[in-house]
């Protein structure tokens, strides 16, 4: 009875979310502090009866709110039930077989060859350099292709493209090819490329308000891009869902989106436990990659990945291992509090 | 840089959601009363920091309070962003088209040929009877087909098919093609085949929190069928979007679908006021289609459904109007609370 689409889907694996037991949960990218505290006010003072009619399906003032914070016009703003239904919608909008593979690095979010599988687009998996970087010359060098995707900081390694590298790719690359910048850990240290949409106009920058914003549990995500994009990215909504952000997250994503000062509180106490963090694992002889996201890509010679997530597991701490050739080394440890940082090192000491 | 996937699109386009001016919304569907008394105390008791963690992707605890209601089991349910995204993953997970066209009524939700577009699904509209019934046995005798989807009651009739119907045609359909039977409005006066999903592997049942629950605004929708039907919209789930339902939608979904009581209150409520309206108008000369939903389809001799809706609106009532051949002559009128049906009656006595 099952389409035979669905024999060549292989879905993607979320890290877990334990339901029950108690973990320090470093394997999810999660904030570990709260929301802007002006969404408790809100919360209080909503009354019921507005969720008995039908959000803004255009998400006016929430598109007026994130322009009014990046420069932009609500013009150049999509918004999404989370970053990941905005990037399916554009593989759906702008990715083509025809013009060849889509781009994209061969280490990085492993939803990425998904969508691909989803929609039947064609895709190549790009080489890191052997230092893990992206290497956008590489994919300067390949044949025609249908676009590019890259998340700036890359995931799960959490190194930074430059702005100036950026800016060389986009000026090498085609100009009727979209390349999506999926931005979902840049508030941690990088430089947005959202100063390059005026000069690019095939460009499309994609956020979350999961990481930096701590709000991973209302399914808000964005993109950023010239007119033409954001309507095609409408058309694909408007054929899926009309509705596919729902009135509470819609107000309480409008609140964190505005309450900068907050913002720029808990973004500085995560950068200054991530360098900790590294300083002290490479302290005790791990191999850290430079880190611009809120968790770190990390290996210890001699112990597989998968044997530092079930010894950690087993003493209570959940981190990320990624069972794939060329980087199940690694773990990707999520940057917590100064306590749960200090609790992770403290066991790392005791069993490694 | 847009995909020629976009050429064919031609999006739905969903009724009016006026973000300013305070009209009589009659026009969505919309329930008058707000949900359950109890989703106030949650509102105001749940704290921000929950929503800095993802939610549950598997919406654990909200498909056992919504088997329960049901009498099935949790492995029989399966929970979207919405209906709108449950049906838009059953037709990617079930209907294929090299087994010939997916089939639905001609006169129906408006958003079934768009998502065949949207997945390139070929689709066949099968007319209704001379008095706007669903034709389950002209659906019969059409040569092979990829599946059947169809509301019940049906949108934008309001007319129902009773559940003998619907066995009738179970049996004289091929067992190795799923059945979708959305049954938005069927609260409001029908009897659910929800029975019939032990003796028929194929049918698949789809509500949505948005109708007879008072809760449009959190966007949730659920499927109700056999455990391999339910898999394999998880699979297209776990391919697309790993937490398409919010944390507090989950929540909020979870408290009103086991307020019964309440539930019960408010829909005997609005089949009193539709039953009401519908002898009303018949009173005043108006065409009402039997109606088992919370909206009457209706038309006025000599007057274009067109005019109907813009001389309500101009007096401050928005219906909904379909521009399709067939039925252009009809408006769809969401019943409202007594007194807002106790207005209209007064403003169509007034200018027609």
């Amino acid at each position: 009875m099952l389409s035979s689409r669905l024999n060549n889907l292989v879905p993607y694996v979320p890290g877990e979310q334990p339901q029950d037991k108690k973990y320090i949960k470093l394997n999810t990218n999660e904030n570990p502090y709260p929301p802007s505290p002006l969404i408790d006010r809100f919360l209080k003072e909503i009354s019921r009866d507005r969720l008995r009619l039908y959000p803004d399906p255009n998400f006016v003032s929430l598109r007026e709110k994130i322009a009014e914070r990046h420069g932009l016009d609500p013009s150049q703003i999509f918004v999404g039930n989370g970053s990941d239904e905005v990037l399916a919608f554009a593989f759906y909008a702008f990715f083509d077989t025809m013009n060849g593979p889509l781009l994209f690095p061969e280490f990085t979010y492993s939803f990425y060859p998904v969508y691909g599988d989803l929609f039947g687009i064609r895709y190549k998996k790009v080489p890191l350099t052997p230092d893990f970087n992206i290497d956008l010359s590489l994919m300067l060098q390949n044949g025609p292709s249908s676009g590019v995707i890259f998340p700036n900081p890359n995931a799960p390694t959490g190194i930074l493209l430059s702005i100036e590298q950026i800016k060389g790719f986009l000026n090498g690359y085609r100009k009727d090819r979209v390349v999506v910048i999926d931005e979902a850990y840049i508030d941690f240290g990088g430089e947005s490329a959202v100063s390059l949409i005026r000069d690019h106009e095939n460009i499309l920058i994609v956020r979350t308000l999961s990481k930096s914003l701590s709000l991973a549990g209302i399914r808000i995500g964005f993109a950023m891009g010239n007119e033409t994009l954001i309507q095609g990215l409408f058309r694909v909504k408007d054929s899926f869902n009309s509705y596919p952000a729902n009135t509470l997250s819609q107000e309480i994503a409008k609140i964190a989106v505005s309450d900068e000062p907050y913002f720029r509180q808990v973004v500085e106490k995560i950068i200054l436990t991530r360098d900790r963090l590294s300083t002290e694992l490479k302290q005790v002889g791990w191999e850290v990659l430079p880190s611009s996201a809120n968790f770190v890509f990390t290996r210890k010679k001699g112990v597989h990945g998968k044997e530092i997530y079930l010894r950690l597991k087993e003493r209570g701490i959940l981190v990320r291992h990624f069972n794939i050739p060329g980087i199940d080394e690694f773990v990707r440890i999520t940057v917590g509090t100064e306590e749960d940082t200090t609790t992770l090192l403290k066991e790392i000491d005791a069993c490694f």
